[in-house]
């Protein structure tokens, strides 16, 4: 299985600028990206990063600057490219599949990439949290994805498009993409990498008043 | 296993009084209430409803106006007593386990319900977003619950104190108690049981303008 996280490093989590400034953002987003690397080696598959600039990490590192709709797609069109391509097709080895996982599942844990990997179908979804998308496995080359929007809502209806056997991922840790300070919360409370103690050390913590939890900052 | 539905009748989902009046929301928890029974029934459980007010659904109900902490500390003690009352300590039956699981869970289903009875534990907890705890299954009776605050970290504090088991269950669908209008969106996205339709037949939508999905209502 081909592995890709995407990765923004340009820029990134301007949601998070309640929280952070721009290069705390730089840096935060740098950490999750390992903490997402660190939990895939740890489900025992080897992902490449695509970067929009270069980015040194425990991964090789692919610069690309196509956007990330345009990235899967082509690297969806290549493989669909090979299965045909075969002087002999019916004997054309099956399309390895594509994985995608976001670089900021600031939650992720080794456990729940191996479900999403071992769970069958031609589309596998793991749902963000507010209708996204967070990771998700392609077996069939002819899926194409858009991850704008309403993503979840797209991919589900490309696969039927496609007559994609559609399955999705029922997981805590894969639905929680850190892009807004709530999220922040949850990295304190269940990040199991290098996020949450680096959240710590900028004095970060969890607070509650009603409700749900969210973060304060001592400084 | 006794499974127990604790239900607020009394001004439930005041978080929500920005989408649903009060009479909706009131209607609102019953039918959240109704799809978690369903998804437990599904799971092959027999649930006990215990309401602050008498209410007609499909399940035993008990009133009970003790409040949350109360309530399943009193059945914790409850099934202790049993445990420790034989006259032959030795031989008596280990105690039934206890599980609670939240009345407002939308996005419930058998699945992820089966994986959180199934789950190995003395005390086995299904966090919710925001630090809460959503369902938790209890099988040493020397725990005791506390729902206030960011519970996670207390359940998980109260579990290592008794030198209990800890194991969580990670469930989006688990994780989603719907108190906020965001929520909301997540019963559209990802309900199966009534919930979604009650909520479309009165105008409700998913939308989205940038980031996360959002609910409207067209009326």
């Amino acid at each position: 299985m081909r592995v890709v996280v995407p990765f923004d490093a340009v820029e990134p989590k301007t949601r998070l600028s309640p929280l952070l400034d721009a290069e705390e953002r730089a840096a935060f987003a740098r950490v999750l990206l390992e903490d997402v690397l660190d939990a895939l080696h740890g489900a025992g598959v080897e992902p490449t990063v695509y970067a929009t600039a270069p980015v040194d990490v425990d991964a090789p590192v692919v610069v690309d600057e196509r956007g990330l709709d345009p990235l899967v797609n082509g690297l969806l069109s290549s493989s669909n490219t090979t299965d045909r391509g075969g002087s002999v097709p019916d004997a054309s080895p099956p399309t390895e599949p594509l994985a995608v996982v976001m670089a900021d599942l600031g939650l992720a844990a080794p456990p729940a990439l191996e479900r999403l990997f071992a769970t069958d179908g031609d589309v596998v979804l793991a749902p963000g949290r507010g209708g996204g998308t967070n990771a998700l496995v392609i077996r069939d080359p002819a899926f194409s994805v858009d991850f704008h929007g309403v993503s979840l809502q797209d991919h589900r209806a490309n696969a039927r498009e496609i007559d994609a056997e559609l399955a999705e991922v029922d997981s805590a840790r894969l639905s929680t993409d850190v892009d807004e300070p709530a999220d922040v919360a949850e990295v304190l409370l269940h990040g199991v990498g290098r996020a949450p103690a680096w959240l710590r050390e900028r004095g970060f913590e969890v607070s509650v008043t009603d409700g749900r939890a969210d973060v304060v900052r001592r400084v």
